[in-house]
């Protein structure tokens, strides 16, 4: 039977909005991830009292709660006195916790302010989520309740504090007390260039065949701009097992969608061309039109960028593509021009490789050309290929569009040529 | 006394983490300018059940509740339901309602499947908030409850129409049964190139007056990198007494910090800046190094860019500095580079007027500079400006920081120049 977890954000700034709780969905994705409900979601202000109410109410319902935020050191971190209400158990003062919290601020050289000793206060009875990155430890809380024992998992509100206690305490010790194989690992293939409905249909026997063995499963998540992901999580008893699992039907999948598949999990489509360009020595150049400079900086935004990318013309008036790039006086959204300006900038930038981009982004139409048509070429010493595409959205979505298009182009083009 | 509004977001999709649920902080945050508590807000997935108990404990406790989402035509949609279940009352068939979907899928020339006819039904007892921009109407209920009198508000999923609907029926609604002056309005005054505490101390006296006058309140909302937010919001009893309110302390506000607001309200530093150059009849061209094409990137997100913007040479590698800009051969993270950048910039792309930025965006140091530093220079017909900026974050942080850097030392010198 399936464990339900569900979550409670603590913290006065989520009801306000001057921060928008992601923390929760993201729990919540994982859970899901693992074959755990949440059911339920809230988010409380730093009141010991609403705390208190909304633990109480979702021990009621769920078997485990997670509790993000409120373990900081000032008075308006209330959780632990929440919780230890909840239990109904005392704080204390847990001396290792002491000695952790004082030689951070000391090896830190800060002066360490009374008031960070509360974050060394435990509920009787409840074990210590060691912190790896900050100050707040993490708790994992036993609770009797009317409604049977359940448990509390305490984490801080920092998001990737959380993230990381999450994988390594909160998962492992739910999935053990679901009874399921204890390690859990996910792989995400990221894709460009096939709609979610093609990418289900392409996938059908593969779908049915894990329906069959029900491990991994399979999930697809839309990503707008950045492309679909499919995601395969498996169970196993060890992580070694887990991963057996993934890299088969990993195999399965390419199998039938690879030439699809940019990149695994953190690769982005900026980083995964790069990687390309510097396997074959290749250094690249642009001319930007209708995205104005955005791939330019979508690229640099990779450290060490600096190795492959050598620069952009962002050719954006009409005259700049024809003086500077060379581009023949006429109309500038056409195959013709973006041929022009691949082999301007490649010429001007120095660069082996280059990727030229125009089209209109809107609000109205250009050179009889309706709003969403992209022109792109790629020139690389192998030869030069220019498409044009119809692409959707109004105009920040056409542009970020366009950007993975010209650079999902140029990975084809390495990939084929290498 | 305050009033209290809690919110139920409602949708399986926001416990899975497919969508993060930002519709509810933004309720709240308005709420919160409008002088409403707003204590707990929940997530609950598609389940008639559960969205039923969410409601019925949400209005144990507040003395109103707005309900977002569940509103569409499939048969998941289930807030209608459950709002019947908790007035304990019958759905029926709004024939005007009928009639209003009927002719949008008409006009709109769509076959229309008869499950849209479920967004027809209303509670016995509910009035309808008519929809301006899709089919699901909004809905103000009133319930009886062992603790008084309550009402639910429900509106779409969809942030826009949602947006809507609060500011034109819940927000005027809420604030009738509050017994406040009926009219809320806010004005949202955008400042860069001032710390919170150093806005804060510029504006103590405007402060202390407006803590004696109550009318308007003033908060400070940090953006990042896109600045900080001095907020005013005021009460009349009509419009036009509101706007009176918000003209005297927009002034007040402007006496003390206006050299660090660049716009109001929608306004953004790089609309802003075009609005400037237009107005000078002067056109801009960009030499970026560090922000790799962002600052093009952003002017270019502004439709109408095009009537002042030339474009931008994205000068990476150091030898496109030195060959196309003219750059002198040396350290290429110096005022005397980004100055040669500016004037090559200029001379290449034909414009008016140039902005150059040069500088460390990290992870490692260059040219003995320190990550984090940045030089811009800024030539305008009437003269030249260069500075170099220390700027805190990592790579990405760094970078977005030096976008609107660059644009407001480049606002300032226009201003100044007018």
């Amino acid at each position: 039977m399936s464990l339900r977890c569900d979550v409670v954000a603590v913290g006065t700034e989520l009801l306000l909005g001057q921060i928008v709780d992601t923390n929760s969905a993201w729990i919540g994705e994982q859970l899901a991830a693992s074959g755990i409900d949440s059911l339920l979601q809230v988010k409380v202000g730093d009141n010991l009292g609403r705390v208190t109410a909304a633990l109480r109410n979702a021990l009621a319902e769920a078997d485990a709660v997670v509790v993000c935020g409120g373990l900081g050191p000032t008075h308006d971190d209330l959780t632990r006195e929440a919780i230890a209400a909840v239990m109904g158990v005392e704080l204390r003062t847990d001396e290792h916790l002491v000695g952790v919290i004082t030689k951070m601020f000391e090896t830190r050289g800060r002066y360490m302010a009374a008031n960070n000793l509360r974050q060394a206060l435990v509920p009787e009875g409840a074990t210590i989520i060691p912190q790896t990155r900050g100050t707040a430890p993490g708790l994992i809380c036993p609770v009797s309740t009317p409604s049977g024992e359940k448990v509390l998992y305490a984490v801080p509100g920092v998001p990737h504090e959380m993230k990381e206690m999450l994988f390594r305490a909160i998962l492992p010790d739910l999935l053990a007390r679901s009874g399921e194989p204890s390690v859990i690992l996910s792989r995400t293939l990221r894709t460009w260039g096939e709609s979610e409905s093609g990418l289900n249909e392409r996938l059908d026997g593969v779908i049915a065949r894990l329906d069959e063995v029900g491990n991994p499963t399979l999930a697809f998540l839309a990503s707008g701009w950045e492309g679909l992901k499919v995601r395969l999580t498996a169970k196993g008893d060890t992580a070694e097992a887990a991963t057996r699992v993934l890299d088969e039907w990993d195999a399965q999948v390419r199998a039938v969608v690879g030439e699809h598949v940019f990149g695994v999990d953190d690769d982005t489509m900026e980083s995964v061309v790069l990687q390309l360009l510097r396997e074959r020595g290749w250094s690249l150049g642009l001319a930007e039109s209708v995205t104005g400079g955005l791939v330019a900086g979508r690229l640099t935004a990779v450290p060490g960028a600096s190795e492959v990318f050598r620069g952009s013309i962002v050719s954006y008036a009409s005259e700049v593509k024809f003086d500077l790039l060379g581009v023949p006086e006429g109309p500038v959204v056409s195959e013709a021009a973006a041929a022009a300006m691949a082999a301007g900038a490649r010429r001007v930038l120095h660069a082996d490789v280059a990727v030229a981009l125009t089209g209109v982004a809107g609000p109205t139409e250009q050179d009889g050309m309706p709003v969403g048509t992209l022109c792109v070429a790629v020139h690389t010493p192998d030869g030069t290929t220019v498409r044009t595409f119809r692409l959707p959205g109004q105009r920040e979505q056409m542009r970020q569009m366009s950007v993975i298009t010209a650079l999902d182009l140029l990975r084809r083009q390495l990939i084929a040529g290498s």
